[in-house]
């Protein structure tokens, strides 16, 4: 067993790719990912399972077909399962992702920002 | 659906009780806890599920049977099941506790230091 902390700020530092998550920890069968955007993201959902988001650094919109939240640092919101979600960042914004292993980023939509699954930091 | 960011320390601004954990948001069948810490907390385990601390505000101790391990702010680790371990904070410690809804503050230890289950914040 590893007695090492998991640093966000550390982890943060050793990747700068947007909307590209990477994995720093697991619990049971669900996983902690940090991620970095900028501009706009696509329009999707998980149909399958809830998905949190963490704002760890900066400010982000997600946006609802009926509504909006923007979260700045500190603050944490829950997209419910089938959700459509649209997250938009006006700067870089960091964010930690809570959602079971196998998530994709992009959820049922695909495209050119579906990232690869499961990349470690 | 609420479109209301969940602040943390806005939510730890609203109890003082320590070794007390308060529920901020549920994640499928997952919960979110903030608790508050100082001094020793007892030895105990969970049989059947990881759990994971991230520390906003202060510096937790988590004891093991063989080693220990010192978060600060920002920085997280996941207990894995099982795993005897004992928090212990010098000063006020406030952290994010990520869990499966149900699991008890002392696992099979049971004691005074158990904490009533599900409670909102």
């Amino acid at each position: 067993m590893n007695y090492e902390p998991i640093n966000i700020n550390d982890k943060l530092s050793k990747f700068n790719e947007l909307w590209s998550p990477r994995v720093i920890a697991e619990m049971n069968d669900y996983q902690f990912k940090l991620a970095k955007g900028e501009g706009e993201f696509v329009w999707h959902d998980h149909a399958d399972t809830d998905e949190v988001f963490i704002v760890i650094d900066g400010e982000l919109d997600i946006e609802f077909r009926d509504g909006k939240v923007t979260l700045n640092a500190g603050e944490m919101f829950v997209i419910p399962k089938g959700v459509e979600h649209k997250p938009f960042a006006k700067g870089l914004v960091q964010v930690l992702l809570v959602e079971p292993k196998g998530v994709v980023n992009t959820g049922e939509a695909g495209g050119n920002l579906t990232a690869e699954d499961d990349i470690w930091v």
